[in-house]
This record gives structure tokens, sequence and C-alpha cells, in this order.
């Protein structure tokens, strides 16, 4: 095997991107159950939204031209012919000197080109007194205003959110081709972890915390999750529990024993379990150092440390990413929370690094207050809201510094 | 019925926080279960963590004192007495001028204060080469460092995160008492809407957007959604489809018909579901004006405006704390994600608007660019990636300012 360099947080992204490719199958799914699924075809739009003039306010459709001139002290007068019923086509046209009540929604009379709202008139037994001059096209939400017959609607790599399932809906769209979501399957390794249904730890031992907060991450993204149990500190019970566990799912994630220390065989089962193998081992980042990439036949594989706080570092920040490329999703997330950072933070150069913060707010000014700790330390992410970057080219930051959070979910 | 005041955004969170109470039943969970769920106790820490001294590091116990004055140039000595097993106590414990070897997470020797790293020493067939000194405590994570018996680790009222969980496998807890989450039921009002199947709609009618925002956003919170179906406008049915349905659900939802027009007696409906009623009928607020939120018999109600990008404005508001508060959480949503707004934004004073922008960088700096359109328009919500307020006693926000956003979810 190949020596490592070990890897900016940079040009970690930059290899994920490069290594990490849709593998997931296209499946067809109903409206009802694509939330979050990733579109794997391109849609256009085969009606305009609306396809009618609809009017956006309770009023009377009226020709514009009539309320001219029209004011509080000078009402206009017009005949009201009838009443547009709601999902009806209105009972007649409209002629000059004439009105038609039109409810929100309610479909505009051909000849009609603008509403009058309901509080700028008043009927009076059919003659409706107008108070307030319009211009045309005022209230009346023209066809295709919200989506053009032709044009593309969604394209595919989009993430499914409430509205983009709003605007399938509104084309009578009920089934899309997406792309399936993973499945992750996990394994805990390590001599000292024992299940978390153990009453009582022997003195050495410790319970398998990272099972818990792995698998709730995974689930959080709305994936499923494979906690296949914990292999102990051998290499070769590792490799056979990680071949087979890697065929049912479609990423591996094996925590603890990637740390450089004597026992550190891992690397050997990652590398074992398909090519082109491992990309990255060892990350210039604290806390989660040694954190192993790899790719086996396309299916990818993360190496977590074991300490609690930098596992679910290294999760948040790589393991979502990967899990979006294998789905086609490769939109960079938004990190634009700001808040200014409370205490000064030193940082080694050439090292990028994260800290945990509590989030609070003071005369309209949000505040990130570093919750420090080792990052075996599962009480600093408890007590935290989201994490700084302390960026490697720059020395720290310092107090009142306004800084970027990357705010965890809030569930 | 009494008159209502239409009232502010503020006015109409603290009737939320003053009219919804905790309503949901307390049932038990196992932690694989739990994710989002709302704790409904006090839990105490009953274990410290760790409950024994563990390594931080790959390296040798030794007593810190034996390593003072030692440097790259001037080594010190000391004699490999064994090595530490994970999982298991120490073979035997140090004397003065001992080094045992304790791999990371290991347990530390009792007369043993600090770990030197395998990298500033060397193990010479059992002699150790020790370059650099330490201080005492140097890389030793100590009793109840993470969590100290006997204090609290998480209060009732508490969202469970998957850090939250971990804390808790941590413990061995792999129960717990929580609130259940809410089921929510859905009816579209209005003559005009068909369902979303429906190949062709008939000229004036529409299909049934909301129910698919609606209940994706709710299936996104994690609850149950029921969608009833679509009843015409037909006060009886409304009231009779409303009062069935409302039985089976811990929140109810009607769409449509809010709006102050003429055919509006869905506040009548609702004001007929049960004690104490409508407490809010109107919000000073674009989107959204005709909102209306009640309480029968401890379960809320609301009622929101018809169009679509309204009633994701309004959802997202308002319903998100209302099904916070009856789970007991009353936590309010951080919102600080700041970025520079790219236009003009007028507002009418007396009044909150919200702007959905979309977001983007450059040079370092976040842009919120706005995306204009009437509030019966899905796309203008599918362009976006969040709400900007613009405060009502602010007369509007200029170009450039730094503007607050709320974050819609990414999935």
């Amino acid at each position: 095997m190949e020596f490592f360099k070990v890897k900016t947080v940079e040009e970690t992204y930059q290899l994920i991107k490069q290594q990490i490719k849709p593998i997931l199958p296209i499946v067809k799914k109903s409206l009802y159950e694509a939330l979050h699924f990733v579109l794997a075809e391109d849609i256009y739009i085969k009606e305009n939204v609306p396809n009618f003039r609809r009017s956006a306010v309770d009023g009377y459709a009226v020709k514009a031209s009539d309320t001219f001139g029209t004011s509080e002290s000078m009402p206009g007068f017009l005949t009201v012919t009838g009443e547009v019923k709601m999902g009806k086509t209105p009972p007649c046209d409209l002629s000059f000197g004439e009105a038609m009540y039109v409810p929100t929604g309610g479909m505009v009379p051909e000849a009609s080109d603008s509403i009058v709202m309901v509080e700028h008139c008043e009927d009076l037994n059919g003659l409706l007194n107008v108070f307030k001059q319009i211009a045309p096209g005022e209230n009346v939400i023209s066809i295709g205003e919200d989506l053009v017959e032709g044009e593309i609607l969604l394209t595919k790599g989009t993430r499914l959110r409430p509205q983009e399932l709003g605007a399938l809906a509104s084309q009578g769209i009920i089934e899309v081709s997406v792309y399936r979501k993973p499945v992750v399957g996990y394994i805990s390794t390590g001599d000292e972890i024992v299940p978390i249904e153990t009453v009582k730890p022997a003195l050495g031992e410790i319970r398998d915390m990272n099972g818990m907060t792995i698998g709730a991450m995974v689930m959080e993204w709305g994936y499923e999750f494979i906690h296949d149990g914990i292999v102990q500190d051998d290499e070769q019970e590792l490799a056979k529990r990680s071949k087979a566990l890697l065929e049912k799912v479609d990423c591996l994630i094996l925590s603890g024993g990637s740390s450089v220390g004597t026992k550190d065989y891992s690397v050997n089962v990652i590398e074992s379990l398909g090519k082109p193998g491992v990309f990255v081992h060892g990350i210039s980042i604290k806390p989660g150092k040694p954190t192993i990439l790899a790719v086996a036949d396309g299916k990818p594989i993360i190496g977590l440390p074991g300490h609690p706080a930098s596992a679910m570092v290294i999760f948040q920040l790589f393991a979502r990413p990967i899990l979006n490329e294998i789905q086609g999703y490769s939109q960079e997330e938004k990190q634009l929370a700001k808040a200014r950072i409370t205490k000064n933070i030193p940082s080694a150069p050439g090292r990028t690094d994260y800290i945990r913060v509590r989030l609070f707010q003071e005369l309209g000014e949000w505040y990130a207050e570093p919750i420090f700790g080792k990052s075996s330390l599962i009480s600093t992410f408890v007590k935290s809201e989201g994490l700084v970057e302390v960026p490697a080219p720059n020395e720290g930051v310092q107090k009142g510094d306004q800084v970027l959070v990357r705010l965890f979910n809030k569930g």
C-alpha cells in the first residue's frame, strides 16, 4: 500500500468529489413517498400554472379603464352582472360599464383585465360604487405566472423538498424517478467496547456510544442504518464481517481502530475490501485526524476515529457529502450562520480546527461560546448547537471576531 | 363571537405560548426509536464517564516527574514493564523509573499521572527513550471528565438529538419517557380544489398543492400526517368532517377558506369545534394575513390561507412552534443565518413582511437575492432557500443591509 500524506480539509472535499460517484439505482416513487429523495430525471412543465387567469383577491372583475378617475369623493358606478363561482367558468363575459364578483382564486372573465378589491367598492343592490382607480392587470394572476409550459421545472440531481413536491403536484405529476436512498452499515471495533445494554461494564470497558450517535445521524438524514454489532480487535474477524456487511449496504462505516497506534490494522482491512481502496488516510483536522476514506468497487467506506466527539465531527463534515454524492446530489451545504466568538481560539497553523459552540443572543447580536473538551467527550456535543471552523491558514480567531457556524440539526 | 383585531407577529407568538400547552401523552421509547422525541423526565448521571482514567493517545503511562528535564538532545530512560490491553485493567501498577504502553482509550495504571505520546519516545527493547517532558495529567482523561455522577444529564423538555442519545447510551440508559409525537390532520377546502391525481382539471379548477407541501413539511419534522381529502365550500360538511378528524388527531389544519371574503365560514366552523376557540384571526404579515389560530379542548387548530406560498410561510412560522408546544418543547428556533440583501425591499409600516430568498456566496460574503412573486406562486418557494423577515417597525431594508435568514430544511 502506498504511503499516505495527511490531507487538508479542502483536499479531502476535492477527493470526495473525484472519487465518489452516484451508485444508487433509480427507482420510481409516488410523490407521497418522495420527500428528500434526489431526482434522477429532468422534469419539464407540461401545463401552465395557473392555466386560467385567477383573481388574487376577493373583489369585482372590471375593465380597468372603467375605474380611471374614480376616488373616495368621486366614485364610479358599474352594473354587477353576476358572480363567478369557485372552480367554475364565469356565467357570462363582461362589457364596458359592468362588473362581476370573483372570490380569491376564482376565474377572471375574459374581457376583464383587473379586479377591484371588495375593500375599495360597495355593491348597492347590483350597482357597484368603485372608490379607487386600478391599473390594468391589478390583482389578476396571469396564465403561466407561476409555471410556464415547456420550461424546465426541476433538473436531475435536485433534492425534493416540500416546495418541489408541491410544484410537481400542481402539474399532476404523481410519480417520479429518484435515486434510492442509501443503506448505511456500521461496525464498532475495539476490545474495550461493550453493547449499550451492558448493565455494569468491567473496569476498562466502555459502552458503544458511537453506534448510537452515528446511527441517529444516519436516521436523521433519512437513511436506513444497520448496526452490525461490535468486533473485537481481530484483523481477520473484522475483514470477514466488513466484507459480509459491505455486500448488503451502500456505504460502510467502521468506528474506532483508525488511530495510528500499533494495533492499526483497520486501514489494511479497508484496503482489502475492493478497488481503488483508500484515498484519504489522515486529515489535518482537530478533532478527527485519524480518519480513513476509501472506495471499494464504487461503495464508500469511512473509518472513523473512536473518540465520540471526533467521530461526530468527522461524520458530520464528510459522511454527509459522501452520502449525497452516491445519490447524485452534489450541492454544497450552505454555511452562513454567523456569530461573534466569545473567547480567543488559538489554532495550530496548517490544521483546521473545529470548535463546538453554544449559541446565545444579546442585544440583537448572536454569540458563539466555545465548549472546550477532549475529543472523547460526548458532553461537549450535548452542550453545543454547532461547529465553528478555525481555518488552517489562519492563526486562530480573536474574541469578538465574526465566525461561521455549521448548525446541527434541531430535530 | 367576539371581534378580532389583527395581531402582530410578536403578539401571535406570545398568544401561542399562552394558549398552547403540552397535551401529548407520555410514552416509553427505546433509544433506537427515540430520535427527535422530547424528553418527559429529568435524567441524572448515574455513572461517571469515563469511570476509569483513560489514555487520550497511543503512548506510555509514566510518572510525569520522571520526564522532567528530558529533551530531544537529552532523553530520559525508563523501563517498560508491560502493556495495557484495551478493555482490561493494567497487568500491574507503576513505580518510579517505569513506563507501560497504553493504547488510545486504554486504562491508565493507578500510580501513573500522564502519558507520553509514542511520537515523543522510542522503545528500544524495553528501554524507553523519552524525548519530551510532560506535565502531570497530560493525555489522561480523568474520571468523570465527560459526565459526573449525580449531576443532571438532560432536563425534561429536551429534544433528543444524536448527541443526547449518545450521552444516554454512555449511561446504559436504553429506555426513556418522552412525549408522543403529534399526529396532524389536514383538510383542503374550496370548490376549485381537485385531487393532484386529476389528469385534466376543468377550467377554473386547481390541483391540491397545499395538501402536498403542508403534508411534506409535517413529515419532514417527523410527525404523522393524515390527509383527509378535499371538502367543497359547504359549512355543514366542513364542520362534520373537521369534528370527526379532530377526534383522531392532535392538531388540525384547514387550508383555504380563511380569506375575509363572503364565503368565510371556516372561522365559524373552527369556533364550533371546542373551547376556548379562536385566539388569532388575522395577522399583520405578508403573505398570510388571513390566518386563524384556535384551541379546542387543548388541541390546536390552524386555518391556513389558500395561496400556496402564504400557506407555506404561515406553516413554517407558526405551526412549528405550535407542534413543539404540544410536545412540551418550547425552545425558540435560532435564526442566526446572515446575508446581505441584494435589492431594496420596501415594507408597509405596521406589517411584518417575509421575503423568499435565494442564497449565493461571492468573495466570502453571503448574499440573499429576493425572489418576488404573488403569494399564490409555488415557484417562488422552489427557487428559494429561506425567508427574510422585514420587521414591522422598520420601513424596509436597503440593498447591502445585513438580514437574518430563516433557512428551510435542506432535506
